[in-house]
């Protein structure tokens, strides 16, 4: 194993980029624009460049790179072919990896962003020291990814790990930006959150807080349910019970040893971890009950942790 | 790779042993009872002994032999401990790799019955040429098998591919084996076809042939679907929409090649696959939603097929 590595986190604002030492230290992280203008022809080049001056800053020979793992918001086949990416529409399906590897010299390894997020908190994060592995992302979506002995699932058609569209209810009324219903990030993102909050003040007259808000946000709902309000406990429940029931079917699948919780959401922190720790046991196939639960630690870093980690092929 | 290798089956009864060529073929098959007397302890010396005679017989030396992979009805670890055995209490929880390769002198590796057959269905059988597949068995239960880059799943707490627990409807009013509720194996299997049909004979008036029936069975539901009966027609329905919604949530987890239906139950054929086929394509995952289905075509030779692909570890 070569000394360092690079991890890139490409975002649709913002390109974030993080340096390693390949035993695990982030050493300098950076970021830059992400230039979309020209179907994003500027992108790949832009990284080279700034990877190459990071390398000439810290006087790093090439040969003492690894390589470099990229994580970008798509399906990835073959861990350099990119399917489509989302909010990059015009950049198209090409190989991310002998690209970028072209302009800099460099091995390139190219994974989903969530699943790049998955392989961070594996290596540094929530799950360090495991190697089986469900991380799932609550954010304004429902992202995850799934790790089988260290390695990240990306499945036939780059759709391994895209828990937030498991259908948790037959019977919905409104659609998933998938196009289909009932899939569990209606549920479990903060969207969902909010949408039950407002479903529950609909039909029901008890007193809460949650009325005071123009705009409730997730953050809201759990901020009341940890003060006791039982309209928001109700809220958080709800979202729990999907969880939790999702969780429980994916262990079926896999049945990981840690369950790591991420994404904006998780912030709510203690009272989410268990509160879905409660729904998962009521669900999960007996021997896997004691399945540990875990908060992602890496916050916007764990994609460049996992793009390094994801070059590392360990 | 050796000239040759054993597939064993064991079963609550019999034991199915079956002595292949590692290129793929089936020479020699046959069963043996398997004794439980005295908490099972003559089982492994007679799978010895049985797998000792037939070298003899085929006049094959032992070092030409790969190993042997034995399929076991419970949760198995690491490829040899046995956690605890359906059917085979008294049996406990040993080292069944290590004791079987002591007693006949050649390298053994252990796997869950359904896994095997899962591994068999993908060598040889409705699988062949697949790496990434669902394989479920519908019969009095539902189990499965989960396959990634050509090896199975087998998880933590020996659970993965335990899809027969997937939970499906929150508000089930009976319970499962497991203990818990709303899992598939009460809807999907063969006693869950007819606790359908039972259900729809007593809230209907319409006509059908299901009443003609004292005892019903799955088989019956399926034939009279195929002749149009609608009543018949609208369980099956409900079976398919059912294991669709879980066929579709487990793609969103390892996204196969290829989803693969056996066990008895799938003996109804075509309309049985198009049904199931019809109803995951309902509930995939869009990029995911032209995965490949077929049936099981090895019957009851899966166990020794995939017991031998097992050791093969290729």
């Amino acid at each position: 194993m070569r000394e360092y590595a690079f991890g890139v986190d490409l975002g649709g604002t913002t390109v974030k980029l993080g340096l390693f030492k390949t035993e695990g230290i982030l050493i300098d992280k950076w970021e830059i624009p992400t230039r979309t203008e020209n179907n994003g022809e500027q992108l790949l080049p832009d990284i080279a460049l700034s990877i190459t001056n990071k390398l000439s800053e810290f006087n790093i020979d090439k040969n003492c790179v690894e390589g470099i793992g990229i994580g970008v918001p798509g399906a990835v086949l073959n861990g350099k072919y990119v399917k489509r990416c989302v909010n990059l529409n015009g950049w198209g399906d090409f190989d991310v990896s002998e690209k970028l590897s072209a302009f800099v010299g460099i091995p390139v390894e190219v994974v989903n962003d969530a699943n790049a997020a998955a392989l961070g908190e594996m290596w540094q994060g929530g799950a360090k020291g495991y190697s089986n592995v469900i991380f799932v992302t609550l954010g304004t979506g429902v992202g995850g990814g799934i790790i089988v002995d260290g390695k990240v699932l990306t499945g036939q058609h780059g759709a391994a790990g895209e828990i937030g569209h498991i259908k948790i209810k037959r019977d919905a009324d409104f659609s998933c930006g998938c196009g289909k219903k009932g899939c569990l990030e209606g549920y479990a993102s903060a969207t969902g959150i909010v949408r039950y909050a407002y479903e529950l003040l609909k039909d029901s007259q008890e007193p809460t807080k949650l009325r005071e808000f123009d705009k409730l946000e997730a953050k809201d709902v759990f901020n009341l349910a940890k003060e006791g309000d039982q309209v928001a406990r109700k809220v958080t429940e709800l979202m729990y019970d999907d969880l939790g029931t999702a969780l429980a079917g994916i262990s079926c699948v896999t049945d990981p040893e840690i369950i790591v919780l991420g994404g904006g959401v998780s912030k709510a922190g203690t009272i989410l971890l268990e509160g879905v720790r409660h729904a998962f046991e009521k669900y999960a196939f007996p021997a896997s009950e004691q399945t540990q639960f875990s908060l992602a630690s890496l916050g916007n870093d764990a994609g460049i942790y996992g793009g390094a980690r994801l070059i590392m092929n360990i």
